[in-house]
């Protein structure tokens, strides 16, 4: 089975497409740029979402439904919005279909056309803060601080799956606050558990920091982002947040009165992540044998895999790993067991292993005469002979062992594959090169960061938080840059 | 606050929308017929989905995702489909929008048209079966499984906030088996979990049973459903499962290689419920004073007030419902603390009530004193002073006594207001007044069922699966009939 993917090496787009197919993460489907999630890649989502749900409301918010049709004249409230959005999307323009005049299928009911257009939304920032202009009166309203999980269609020209598909899944936090500093707190405050999200539990190192204007969100004052670096050496913007000032507010007119009895617009955030981050979990980790989960996100962590000759072996097998799966279930692993009978040993080694299973166990005759069962890491492929005694501590400790190193990995991969660069030349033999991160001074104008962008397809990832200020000279221009910009070419 | 709503004996139907509107469960939008979930019914909606999901999982099935957008040929395919539902929805004939000539807003643009329009799913029998043809070769395939959790749009023309919008939330289960009783089976399973959910977590008693032919699914060969009984005497469908026959797989030709080695048509159900459920529960337990909610629902079973004076006794209280609510957390309950100062306990009880938390425990200084708290149930309004030893206890037996006094309350109110008829006199007489649920012979033929629903507005709700074997004349034509047949005017 493994023989069936391209490796990395060979091609490295049509690796994480097989992966994509194969390990059943998801479809292609009639219609064109929208995908399928099957069952596996959605339980991977449902993974995620939990997660992400669970810090959501730990930092206080709650979840609603705005609707997925917004009025087309929405769009051209926010100057810089309707630029970035209201382009390439989808427009419903009717409410009814009719049987065709010959009695052959069926068309648009022209009588039934739409006075105002409808957009299906690429994202909400419009229809919430029309409603919000109804739900804030007071400061003793703010803050409002709601999240939606909801699917959004961008028309997108090139798609592929997960990474860029004309419909997504996502969530979008929308926030209102009744000061400047508030919201700026929010937005950090959400860049910072998305960051968190990707490190502890993708075991995805990321970088956290500032967009140029360029690359800011349309409609937003402050974009701030987390990169991560895949294994091609492209840079994968993962999740977004940003301080939108008072721009909606002034845009659909969202005052209200602040403790000083004044009118005032409303302060604003938005932050979302989506479906992509699937294909970020799938290119950080996974290897020329298929997909690598990392446990926190596994839908399933740990599978038997029987080993037997006749029936009765196979009842005994059975037996012993109902046991053992119980012992594991107490201790909050997920197992499944496989004990299909038209398949062999080598072919499930292969499926698990393409499927990214985190932890293996073969279980045979011997071993059950030994007390011991085989136990195989899917992140590194090691196995060992272990004792089925107090099994359950020893794959708790595995489980770990496997999250840590696939985040150590990753890291060291990032640290090899960032490069400090001092001048244009240099800069321009690593992105042709090795590809990866490079840092270097730039001097904060959208025209060096076009020129550059032009001649090199590497766009300004963020301006990093943690980078420490430090005078040198725009690698282009020569003027004077007080920062290094994080460099990539990116998805 | 209470003093705010419209009674039922006023105008029902505007007690329901004060109801969905003050208690904060959702609101009007922008778009026509589509409305916004607010924080606290989407919460109520949270638990529906998880409850739900579970016993979906519990029967082996996983969730995955289809595309929001069907191409429009595919609803010619299944004859009857196409006339249920590719005429009352949205269409999306344009991928672009363009700014406008004059400069002023943007338009959609001309040359952006799609070949073939896209329907935005009203259900998606069609684009998962077009699915499913590649996804299943042999019977080793089969059974497929699958839920989708998904928003869908029917262009209704009179909407009400979750009884009837053009966008709704909802899930629908599509299955395929290998063989026709399979299918039978999968769909009696899944009305009968419907049931238990409604009856055992919505504490609402429900009538399953068959629909008729002219109420059944467009496509299906036989439609099960769940009927409620509102306070008004409408019933309300609440959830439907499909057996759908060979129909969709005939129209999409998707055929399997069976375990004889004979190629044949693939067996399907489709089942759904959606946030038409939220509609269902705020009208069979709410009252004057607001909602009334089941504590398996609640987002929040027990809410504590503080009554104090000073600030100092605000803090005693405080530190002792601290240790109350750590209490009830412990075992599984879950609660909250108002102790905004802005606001009097009056207006707080009022506002607990509006929004149906089945338990107010009021703390003054004299049960701090005497060790006590004020425990008021929501469903009955009855107030008693418990001890606060061993308060977890106490309150996960009231929540019990709760959940189940609506249940009874709520079948008591169905038995009382289900009349058996005999004559159509009758049977007008009692739909014209009490209303309710009418069991009466029909003969089994569209036409009689045309003449009841043009001259009394009361529809077959089903056929109910419990009802025994009795010989009858229909009361219409007095043919013979085996069974009777629930009729009564529905939403």
């Amino acid at each position: 089975m493994a023989k069936e993917i391209t490796s990395r090496n060979e091609n490295y787009s049509q690796w994480y497409n097989d992966i994509v197919i194969k390990a059943g993460l998801a479809d292609y489907s009639a219609v064109r740029g929208c995908m399928i999630i099957k069952p596996y890649g959605y339980a991977v989502w449902e993974k995620i979402q939990a997660q992400l749900d669970r810090m959501f409301k730990e930092t206080g918010h709650q979840n609603a439904y705005f609707p997925l049709f917004i009025p087309k004249s929405f769009f051209s409230r926010e100057a810089s919005h309707v630029e970035g959005f209201a382009k390439e999307c989808a427009v419903v323009t009717h409410y009814r279909l009719k049987n065709d005049a010959s009695g052959m299928g069926i068309v648009v009911d022209e009588d039934a056309k739409l006075e105002e257009e409808l957009i299906v939304r690429p994202t909400s920032e419009t229809i919430i803060w029309n409603t919000y202009k109804s739900w804030i009166q007071s400061y003793r309203d703010l803050p409002i601080l709601i999240n939606q999980w909801a699917n959004v269609v961008r028309w997108e020209m090139r798609t592929r799956l997960f990474l860029r598909t004309t419909e997504f899944l996502w969530q979008e936090g929308h926030t209102a606050h009744a000061t400047r500093q508030e919201a700026v707190e929010e937005a950090e405050r959400m860049i910072n558990v998305y960051a968190q999200f990707a490190r502890e539990w993708m075991a995805m190192p990321v970088i956290m920091g500032r967009k140029s204007e360029a690359e800011r969100f349309a409609g937003a004052v402050d974009t701030y982002s987390i990169e991560a670096l895949m294994q091609d050496g492209k840079a994968l913007q993962a999740g977004t947040s940003h301080f939108l000032g008072q721009n909606f507010a002034k845009a659909f007119d969202v005052k209200f009165l602040n403790s000083e009895g004044a009118l005032d617009y409303v302060w604003a955030t938005s932050w979302g992540v989506s479906t992509r981050l699937i294909g970020a979990l799938i290119m950080a980790h996974s290897d020329d044998n298929g997909l690598v989960l990392p446990p926190k996100l596994a839908p399933t962590q740990v599978v038997f895999v029987p080993i037997y000759k006749s029936r009765e072996e196979l009842d005994r097998i059975s037996s012993v790993v109902s046991q053992l799966r119980n012992e594991l279930h107490a201790v909050g692993v997920t197992t499944h067991y496989d004990d299909r009978d038209n398949y062999k040993p080598g072919f499930k080694f292969a499926e698990y292993e393409m499927k990214g299973f985190p932890i293996r166990i073969a279980i045979g005759p011997k071993d059950l005469e030994n007390g011991t069962v085989e136990v195989a890491r899917r992140d590194t492929l090691q196995k060992q002979i272990v004792s089925s005694n107090s099994l359950g501590k020893f794959i708790i400790g595995l489980l770990d062992d496997i999250q840590n190193n696939l985040f150590s990995k990753a890291l060291e991969f990032q640290r090899q594959n960032t490069t400090v660069v001092n001048s244009y030349d240099e800069f321009k033999s690593v992105i042709a090169g090795k590809g990866g991160f490079v840092l270097a001074h730039w001097d904060g104008t959208p025209e060096t960061e076009a020129i550059i962008k032009d001649e090199t397809k590497a766009t300004i990832r963020c301006i990093p938080f943690d980078s420490k200020p430090e005078e040198g000279k725009c690698i282009v221009t020569g003027k004077p840059s007080m920062q290094r910009a994080l460099f990539a070419q990116a998805y």
